[in-house]
């Protein structure tokens, strides 16, 4: 026994362990409780994790994931009607964004940032299409909400000069203390922003 | 968007919520992982949840959960030619008990415990099969490593009677404070364990 439980459920175990946040205990608690209390849980699971790999794409206009043509915010004609595009890194973003119900444009999705030592140039965060869509579509203002990274940035600041070129307002997301927040307890980098980026007063 | 992503996805995040340990919020993080990063990754665990659920059953002789007739344990001689036999709840607790290199012997997965509140008796547990391997096998002493629990505590017992009516000895594994453990962390219950199972000294 040692290592290993058994051929089918140390494999079981490997893959769960592939999940974001998954080390070995873990997985191993999850394959246990699948075979001692939820053999249908774990069928189900199988299922739609190959009905997602099977069916999931991308929005032809925002780059999210979906599995229509179109994603349900994309579909939206009064999404698009507002004139503000909101570009950000990743599918979670969007979601995280709607949750605040701040934001009624539409989304681009970089699936990423720029990384030139990682070979990610522009072309492969869709630039070249967001490019095209700021030429065809009637869009006032670029709101910029990459993550406050130095890839982050760097990306921001290149879509900044695309959208100046064919004269589009540009903006990014404040970064500073959140809401809430003690000095005391924010890290730096965000300090750091909240200095630079702070506004008159009064 | 608000709640929903895309049908696909939201049945995946909806399957992935079923782990244990596992809420929204991580749901959709593995989910969007998987879809972004490792869709081959993703097929493998689709497979072998299948392949799981479908070989993995039950020792013939422990219990524990197998794809084989019997366990890596009980397939090895060595272990029944011990002559101990410890009894434990869960597979999990097999794991942890082979972790210690303690116990050489080999064991009995009750796969639960007692619980005549949830109509959980004694063939539920398999102890029809334990008194039967008792009477038929040469095990000189029975090591009970149920929980330190109400239920955990009760079924130990009942095994105990089992066990005196056939003249096997048993014993129980000592609860109390862990090994480097401070008094002031340990909870009530634990201390309480470590006070009535005290040994005399020197
Ligand atoms: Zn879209
Ligand atoms: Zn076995």
């Amino acid at each position: 026994m040692s290592e290993g439980i058994s051929p089918a459920i140390d494999r079981l175990v490997d893959d769960l362990k592939r999940l974001p946040g998954v080390g070995k205990k873990t997985a191993q608690r999850m394959a246990f409780y699948l075979l001692e209390r939820d053999r249908e849980g774990a069928q189900r699971l199988a299922d739609s994790l190959h009905h997602a790999v099977e069916r999931v794409g991308h929005c032809k206009q925002c780059r999210t994931l979906t599995e229509e043509p179109l994603c349900r915010i994309c579909a939206n004609p009064a999404r698009s009607e507002q004139g503000t595009l909101c570009v950000v890194e990743t599918p979670a973003d969007v979601l995280a964004i709607e949750q605040t119900s701040q934001f009624k444009g539409r989304y681009f999705v970089l699936m990423g940032h720029l990384s030139p030592l990682d070979g990610i140039g522009p072309e492969d965060i869709g630039l070249d299409e967001l490019e095209a869509q700021l030429k065809s579509a009637v869009i006032e203002e670029i709101i910029l909400a990459t993550n406050p990274t130095v890839e982050g940035d760097a990306t921001a600041h290149y879509i900044a000069d695309i959208a100046e070129s064919l004269n589009v307002n540009t903006s990014r997301i404040a970064h500073g203390v959140p809401v809430g927040g003690e000095l005391g307890y924010v890290d730096q980098a965000t300090l750091g922003h909240a200095f630079t980026g702070r506004k008159k007063f009064g």
